[in-house]
This record gives structure tokens, C-alpha cells and sequence, in this order.
């Protein structure tokens, strides 16, 4: 089946009227459905905005809303009718011919299907007169009419050749309602449909409606059965997204509509209506690239050594070093006039990319390009291997690393390696890593790894930072073997707000490596002039009374200010450095059975400990 | 009666345990409930936190929250009794007596009030042996309990004397609940009272607790009448704070504590319990005064000239000149080395002060003071006259000018007045003054001028600008002589949100005035040489259709760029000049009928067309 057009509503993007379409345009949609408010705040004729989708090559593909229009009483019946009549005049100005006609809200609407199908009837030969077709919509929240079932009748019932149905993803899924009964429409009486997802929110639909709207796949409704049925009952019209979201209107125009259409392609696929490159199977971390310079480079490299890492390697052309431990490869990158030397700049010491080890890197790719993400080709030497590569919307380069038939690694072409034994691990693997987010990007990083790498979001948690709530999310890949919680923070007074406000961006706060056993890790590490931050005492008193645990046990903790958490699965025991130049930190966990999570109960605490150290922090150090 | 002891929750406030405590203290609390997580990432023990309060002056009123105890099954009950034994020792270390326990949400507990009565009994027994108390709350989302009636069934029945009632008007009054049945209850028995209000906001109730509730006069819930209830049933002890709102969680400690203590100062004595100072009558807006410099008061002068002002007198002493209009007077004020050169330099030409027309100025001044706002005493010269005030939130000045007995004005004294007839006025009166408020200090605002002036808040207005939503609440006098207008935008790049950022800080944005007959006004104005903000033509098409309007009627609003509004009372035309400076701006408005508001369903038009002006703004001017 050939794909269906792929429309957006002006309304879910930020911007006047003109950046409105150009954004619209140059990220690839085939249509617009024009706001109305939009329209009002344009300073030129709607035959310029018809020129202008024209030159854009974007079809206009409804006008909307026309609200509170059916079953009104005498006068406004006929003042609505004339109303009509105006708006009529500019969708043939505009050079479009549907209208959406969404179901009364107004108290003064009779509760009478017959006369709203009288009324719709009129409004349909009013406009059939003209060229122009009238779609009607049921809103969650109409006054009589909020299901799409309840539309279907009264359009049924009015019987005109111009009227037709508008269903919208939103409006069906927020009532728990679906499209299953919808084979019992001709598919030509479908004349529209928009598309919008939402988080789950108990509050009034229509707060939840105008306010936490976002994409397909970015929430939590059902909308991949949407399209499946909507299709299967012969729809070929436009998919348009029609989206009211406060942050969305807050963000720049084509950041927003690259999302909307990657959303729609992607919901497209998973309703079985197109076809993507498979998401790669992922299996854990390969390497985390760090940008320094040499002082910066030379003092990590200090802080990795009481970490346990060994010097394992160094790039032969490059001044580029490698940390091992385990199964976990830290990259430290001071070549001048590199891509990592640019993000040092902008940036200081910080992780720069990261590796995830796929299946087949191509594939991965493949799916990215569909999914509007290019690959990304990083400068290389001659004779150096190149890794197939993505930006992460924060600009992060993510490499996609698969093994290699005969069982070499990228290492051994482009590093010499040196030879001496490695000492045993006490670490083994990169557990998770955590970044930061700017205010308002969540949903764009939840569809950027949902959509390109298949990761699931897990449940939101709540931090209470001493300075505002934090906010945190974490993308797990099938297996679990890459996690990445991702933060948000209203405030820019807490550690999220903070990182963000003085490293300019987002980017990686936190490396979590996972230790067969910590207490011995610590002690090692320890030994070797690790310093981990210390836990007040309080927090260990709270502990023992909330788990009931073993004294010995709450005293081995507190001795090496290590954390202690419980699920339903299993237990988690956690440890964490000092931060590296006040911006990124290492954290040293150990799960123990199925323990699922990240400690987010211990977070509060953690952060107090580390806001304690923070110069100029509180009146007492 | 003795004004009842004032106390605040840890949680309720931004910072560390330590800053906390001090700006409770400094405020003038006379105690604080400790919040159990900001004892865990206290770094010290209990005892040094018991010093730090009593070195402060503050009681430790209560511990909490003890949470998910009564009818749990074993082998959780006997270890929660093993927990609460472990708070004890805590609590006997920071000397206080009283526990809160909260109602379970777990749930594994048992619905079974003999056992819930037989473990609070038990509970209460064993802090008794230890000269402690425990105070029984139900959360609103209790498993089992959610009300006081409930709470206070099971508290009788365990007929403990360490065991008593917690009450919390948030539980109470979320559920639609009171407190009328409270004389049931023997006053000894209600052991503490927690306060807090919130905004009706129809969503589950959890999490209305935790992100939305404010001080009691900042929410709709009848807290005044919780407090009354509760005095009449004999409570004599603290009245706590206990908020949750993830905007004072990122807000200065000390600017929210001051908030939380005029609030409880405010519902007392609503309550009856105490008395202030009676509200002052205003009788609208005497004057505004704006800070310029020689450039910039040339400049204004020239605008206010071309808007029919007329130049009536200069200060005596100073460099101060008057202009004037119908009852609208506008201080234009260009002395170096005053509070309004301080004010210019940091924040360029702006409205510096206001004065509000009251019946009795000492009267409203004492009445501040009682409410934690400070008489503010301004330089004078010598013979010049000391006009009382006090200052706002944000820094502006607001000035209190009540009539002379003798008919004089404040201006005889210090001003030279201009002999030169007055031209007949074209504007007469101030309709309102717009002022954009920091994000998050909405609440902060609405305390400020509901506690010391008496000023109710009108409804909450959501504006999209084309970068985001912009939120408006209006505060207004009785009989509405004044309306304040108040902004805020998550948003930095709406008009609020620019604003703020790019005149450091909050003030007037807009300055409404009012015309007998808009259209004459306009066309003398143009005459003049004002400009008005040109409005796009398909807004006037749009409410053509909208409100059925006679043709004749729309051009001449067209003609003019003069905007419509209607609501059940009453007709609303207005038109804006552009703004000065970029700074602020001047809105000529006609009230026809009872129209009520402030034509906010224009605002996406009006911020269009600002917003297009703007350099920059846009790829098409």
C-alpha cells in the first residue's frame, strides 16, 4: 500500500503564519490544515497564504474549527448559517474545500439528533453549492455529541453527499473508546483524519486535551490500532496531526514538526500500513567518548586509574586515549580541531558520543534515515575505520558498533594496544547513563529512541531536588542491556537546571558501571584514592527502621556511604564519586536479583550531599 | 483571644535544612514541623538540628510523616511498631513530642477499624512510655481512611491518651468536606492543624496535593472557614503550613516564607480569630510614575502629548513633570540620584510607581505592616510633602494618596501647576495597568495585593502567543476602580517571557486607559500624530462572522484598528499604540454596558501583530 499523505495542523507549532508552513514544508509534509487563529494574525489576504502553501508545495487540507454550530436555537441558527457563509468565502480564497465542523459545547445547544442532522444537512448543501464538503467531528467534550459513533448517526441521518466524518485519535482514545465498529462507515464518508497521542493524566479531558497533547508514540494511547483500523476500513486520506501542547508551542517550529513527522511515519509502520528496517537488537555499551584537553584529559585519566580502569591503548594517529575495565571502554579525546574538540569548547569535559553495540549497523542506519535522522560521518584518517554513526538530538554522536565475523574489534585497526595483562575487573559493565535534558525536549528524546532504536520509556519518577523537582525517564533497550534515564527540570535552581545552565546543553550527567560486588569494589577503589561522596547519617538510621535490615549490615553500608534500595524484585546497592570538575559523575552499583530500577528513592539524598559541596552552597559547607 | 502559635513544614519551602530553618526564623515563625526527608540529607545529627531551632527560637512542633502503619498484616506490623520505635529515639533527639501518622495507602492493609484502632492504641501506649504523642491524620487517599470523621472514629475507639486527631483543611476541603461536625470531638483531642489552599483543578487528588497546593487566600478552598470551625471546637494549638508545589520548591526560602506567615496571619483573622486593620476603599489610580531619562522623558512626553496629555506642572525642586489628562495624571521622573534612577538604570524607561486613590492611608499602611509589608519612606526635600507607601513585590512603588480635607491635591505642594486651560480630555480615567510577573510568583502576587488591599482575584485566562502560552489573572478593587492585570509565561520567548528577560526583572507592560468614545478619541489621536497597532484585515472579517456585526460598524473599526469584544453585559472596543522603547505600551479602551473584562480573546491577535513589528522578528516584516 502506498503511504497515506501526511498533513499537520498549524496549531502544533510554534511561530507565525509564514515560519509556520516553511517549517512545515522543508521537513516533508504533503499538507497543512490551516488554524483559524492563524489565519487571523496573518497580515496578508488568505490568497496569499494559497500562494504561498502553493510555492511550498503544501496542499491546505481542511479549515478548522468551525465550532458551536448544530442544534443551535433561533437567531443563532441563522446567524451561524451566515457565518458559515464568510468562512466559505475565505476556504475559497484559501483554495481548500473541507471544513471541520467539531460537535457543540455551548449550553444552549438542543439535545436533538434530528435537528442536528437538519442542520449539518444545510450547512453540507451550503457549502456543496460551492465546490466545498463539510467534515463533523465529535469532541470528548461535546455538549450531546462526543463520540465518533454519535457523529456517524447524525451524518448518516443527514444524508448529504458533502457531509462526511472527521475522526481524531484523541477525541476516540481519551473516552477508552476505539475504532472497531468503524467497517459499518463507507470508507468515502470518512473525510479526515487527525492524529494525536497523550500521556495517561487523570484530570477533565478538555484541560487534558488543550495542554498535554504530544505525537503518536510519545504517549500512551493506543494510536498504532488507530490508523490500523481507520485503514482497514479503507481510508486513504490524509494522516494530519493536530496537537495542543504547551511545550510544543514553545519550541522551535522545525524541531517540532521533524518530531510530528517522525511520528507519523513511524505509527504508520507499526499500524502495518509501511514497512521500516528493523530495530537493531542492541547489547549493551560498547564505549563512552569523553572530550578533554590535555589538563583535563590528564586529570580524568588520573580520576579512571582510582576507578580501577587500566591504560589499555592509544590512537595511532590521533591524541586520542583508552580506559578499560571489564567490558566497559572510556575513550578520552583531546585531538585538537576534531568534533570532540568543538564540543570541549563549547561544552568542557564531557561525554561527547557514545557507542551502542547493535546487531547490524547498517540496518540501524537505514531505519534512522527513514525516520528523517542522517547518518553522520565523522572526519577520519586515512586508513582509519569509519563507524557508522547518528546525532542524538542534543547533538551527541552515537556510534553503532556490530561485531565483527572474525572476531576482531574497532580497537585493534585504529589504536595500538598495549600488551601488558589487565588487572581484574572490579567493574564490568556500564549499567546506565544518565543526561540531561533542556525544559521541554522529553518528549523529543522519548520519539528520537523509541523511533530509531525501539527503546521503551519506563515509568516517570519525581525527584525532590532542594531546589525544585526533577523530573526522570529512562529509555530502556529489549533486554535491558542500555538504559538511559533522561531528566528534566522545570527549575534552572536544581542540579538538572543547574547543568544545563552553565555547561550550555544538555548531555550526560551520570555514568552508572555495575559491580559484582560493591562492598569489595569500594574497598578496592578505596585503596587506590577513590573518594566516594559521603551519605549523612540520618540516612542510614532511616534505612535500618524502613527495610528492617541487619545492624552489620547498615554499619557496612554507612562505612562506604553506599545507598541501599529494595522493588519487589530484588535489592540495589549504589555509590557515588565526587563530580569531575563539578560536571559529570561516576555512580558504582550493584543489582542484586531483579531489582529493575535506579535508586530514584535515594536520589533526594544523594543530591542534598551533592549540593552540599558546591562552593558558595548554603551558609554551613 | 491570643493569636494562635505559627508554624511551617520543612517540606514547604526551597534549600537545605539549615537555610531553611533560619529564613523560618527570621520571618517569624514561632515553630516548624520537620519534614523527615530534610532530616536525611541533614548533615548532623538530630540533637544538632534541635540546637540550630532552639538557638533560632523555633519549637519543633511535629515530626513527619509516619507513614502506611495501621492494619497491616504481619510480619509488617511488627516491624512498623520496631520503626516507630526508631523515630522515637529520633524524636526524643530533636525534642519534640508529637508524630504524625498518616492514614495507610498501602495495599496490603487490612479494611478493619478494631485493628486500625488496636494498632494506633498500641503505637500511642509505647510513645507514651516515652512521654511522646502521636497524632492520627487521614490523607484524602487513604486506602481505608480518607476523612477526619473517619480518623476521629478510630481514634475514639483507641481511647488512648497519647493518641489524638491531625487535621489538614487540604484533606478536608479537597474532598468537599468541613469541619462542622468537629464539636464531637473534645478539644483536647485535636492534638495539631495543618493549612494549606490549593486552585480548584479538576484532577485526581494525589496529585493536586503534591504540585498545586498554596497558602491559605492563594487557592478557592474555604480555608478561613476551616480555621474558624476549628477554634470554635477549642483548638488552641500551632496552625502549620503544609504545602507541596513544585513552584516554592524552587523559589527563594525567605520570599515564601514571608508569604506563608501573612497568609496565616490573613486567615486568622478572616477566621474572626484576630483583627486587622480594616482594607482600604480604593478609588482607582491617582497616578503613575515613570523613570526616565532626559532622552527618553523628551521622547515619552512627545507620546503622551500626541495621546491629548497635556504638560501641567513641574516639580518644585526636582526634575519631575507632570502630565495630565481627565483624573489621569503621569509623572514623568528624570531626577538623578533618585529611587527612580536607580529604577532606569536597571530597567530603562518603566513605571517606576503607582499610586492608588484609599480612604484613609495610615490606616492601610498599619495594615500592611500587620501583614509583613514595611512602610517604605522615600527621600523627600525639605517643605516637600511624604506621600505614605509601601512597595510591591517586584520593587515598584505603590503609593497611598488619600483626599485632603481642604480639597487640595498632593500636587499644590510640591509641584509648580501651569495656569493654561486644559484641553477637553479625550481619555479620563485609568481602566487598568498590565504587569508581567516572574514565572512561578503568580501566587506571590495575588497574596500580596488580596492580603494588604483586599483585591479578589478574576479567573484565570490562558493567551497563546505565537511562542508559547501566556497565563493572566487579574486582581481588582471592590466596585473594580482598580484592575491589575498579572502575567506569567513558562516561556521565555513569548512577549512575557522577552520581557522579563530583556528588562531584568517584572513590571508594567501595558497601561490601559479609558475613553468615553473610542472612536473620536482615535481619530483626534491620529490627528495628533499617534499611531495606532495596525490590525491584520482577516481579523475583522472573522468577527464580522462571529458576532454578526453591521458592515458599516466593522469598517469603522477596521478603519481605525480599533478590536471588538463581547461578553453576557456589555460591548468592549480598544486599540493599542506601539510600544515605547519596546518597552511598554498604551491601550485606549471603551467599556460599553457592563463589559467585565479585558478583551483577552483579542490578545493572540494584538501579540501577532507586536510580535511582527519587532526587528528581526521573522522572515517577512
Amino acid at each position: 500500500m502506498a503511504p497515506l499523505p501526511k498533513s499537520i495542523a498549524t496549531v502544533s507549532i510554534s511561530g507565525m503564519l509564514a515560519e509556520k508552513l516553511e517549517a512545515i514544508a522543508a521537513i516533508g509534509f504533503d499538507g497543512v490544515e490551516i488554524f483559524e487563529n492563524d489565519l487571523l494574525t496573518f497580515d496578508g489576504t488568505p490568497g496569499d497564504v494559497r500562494y504561498l502553501a502553493e510555492s511550498l508545495g503544501l496542499a491546505i487540507t481542511c479549515f478548522q474549527p468551525f465550532r458551536d454550530f448544530e442544534s443551535m436555537p433561533e437567531p443563532q441558527r441563522t446567524r451561524n448559517l451566515d457565518r458559515a457563509e464568510r468562512k466559505f468565502d475565505v476556504m475559497q480564497e484559501l483554495g481548500t474545500d473541507l471544513l471541520l465542523v467539531c460537535s457543540n459545547v455551548s449550553p444552549a445547544a438542543i439535545g436533538d439528533d434530528q435537528r442536528a442532522a437538519a442542520d449539518l444537512a444545510e450547512i453540507a448543501e451550503r457549502a456543496h453549492r460551492r465546490g466545498l464538503r463539510v467534515g463533523f467531528e465529535a469532541l470528548a467534550w461535546g455538549r450531546h455529541i462526543s463520540t465518533w459513533r454519535h457523529a456517524w448517526q447524525v451524518v448518516a441521518v443527514a444524508g448529504h453527499p458533502a457531509l462526511g466524518l472527521i475522526l481524531d485519535s484523541f477525541h476516540t482514545l481519551a473516552l477508552g473508546d476505539d475504532l472497531s465498529a468503524l467497517p459499518m462507515v463507507p470508507a468515502e464518508k470518512i473525510f479526515f483524519a487527525q492524529l494525536a497521542d497523550a500521556p495517561k493524566l487523570s484530570m477533565d479531558v478538555l484541560s487534558w486535551s488543550r495542554h498535554f497533547r504530544n505525537f503518536p508514540g510519545q504517549g500512551q494511547l493506543p494510536v498504532a490500532a488507530f490508523v490500523r483500523d481507520l485503514i482497514a476500513a479503507g481510508y486513504r486520506g490524509p494522516l494530519s496531526l493536530e496537537i495542543f501542547n504547551d511545550e510544543f508551542r514553545a519550541a522551535p517550529a522545525r524541531l517540532m514538526a521533524r518530531d510530528g513527522l517522525r511520528s507519523l511515519l513511524l505509527v504508520e509502520a507499526e499500524a502495518g500500513a509501511t514497512t521500516l528496517p528493523d530495530v537493531p537488537r542492541c547489547d549493551g555499551i560498547e564505549f563512552l567518548e569523553f572530550a578533554v584537553d590535555d589538563d583535563s584529559g590528564r586529570r580524568l585519566g588520573e580520576a579512571l586509574r582510582s576507578l580501577g580502569f587500566h591504560y589499555a591503548g592509544r590512537h595511532r594517529s590521533k591524541s586520542v586515549d583508552l580506559f578499560r575495565q571489564g567490558r566497559i571502554n572510556l575513550i578520552l579525546n583531546s585531538e585538537q580541531d576534531s568534533a570532540a574538540a568543538e564540543h570541549f569548547h563549547f561544552h568542557g569535559p564531557s561525554v561527547c558520543a557514545m557507542a551502542f553495540r547493535v546487531d547490524d549497523a547498517q540496518r540501524a542506519v537505514r531505519r534512522a534515515e527513514a525516520l528523517l535522522c542522517p547518518e553522520w560521518r565523522e572526519r577520519t584518517g586515512p586508513g582509519e575505520r569509519q563507524i557508522a554513526a547518528l546525532r542524538a538530538p542534543d547533538g551527541t554522536l552515537l556510534y553503532l558498533v556490530e561485531p565483527a565475523a572474525d572476531g576482531s574489534t574497532i580497537y585493534d585497526v585504529d589504536f595500538q594496544m598495549f600488551g601488558d595483562a589487565a588487572p581484574a575487573p572490579l567493574l564490568d559493565a556500564v549499567d546506565h547513563v544518565a543526561q540531561a535534558l533542556p525544559v521541554g525536549r522529553m518528549d523529543n528524546f522519548v520519539l528520537f529512541y523509541r523511533a530509531l532504536f525501539g527503546f521503551r520509556p519506563e515509568p516517570l519518577w519525581e525527584i525532590p531536588d532542594a531546589m525544585g523537582l526533577i523530573q526522570s525517564r529512562t529509555m530502556t533497550s529489549a533486554g535491558q542491556t542500555i538504559r538511559l534515564p533522561l531528566n528534566v527540570s522545570e527549575s534552572r535552581e536544581t542540579a538538572t537546571g543547574r547543568f544545563l545552565t552553565t555547561f550550555s546543553g544538555a548531555g550526560v550527567q551520570h555514568i552508572a558501571m555495575a559491580s559484582p560486588d560493591i562492598q569489595h569494589a569500594v574497598v578496592q577503589l578505596e585503596s587506590r584514592g577513590a573518594q566516594f561522596l559521603p551519605i549523612p547519617g540520618n540516612y542510614y538510621e532511616d534505612i535500618a527502621a524502613k527495610w528492617g535490615l541487619a545492624d552489620a549490615h547498615v554499619a557496612m553500608l554507612q562505612a562506604h556511604n553506599i545507598l541501599f534500595d529494595r522493588d519487589e524484585a530484588g535489592d540495589f546497592l549504589h555509590a557515588y564519586t565526587h563530580p569531575f570538575d563539578d560536571r559529570f559523575f561516576f555512580e558504582i552499583v550493584q543489582r542484586i536479583g531483579g531489582y529493575r530500577q535506579y535508586g530514584a528513592a535515594n536520589a533526594s539524598v544523594r543530591l542534598a550531599a551533592q549540593a552540599k559541596r558546591r562552593p558558595g552552597a548554603g551558609l554551613r559547607a
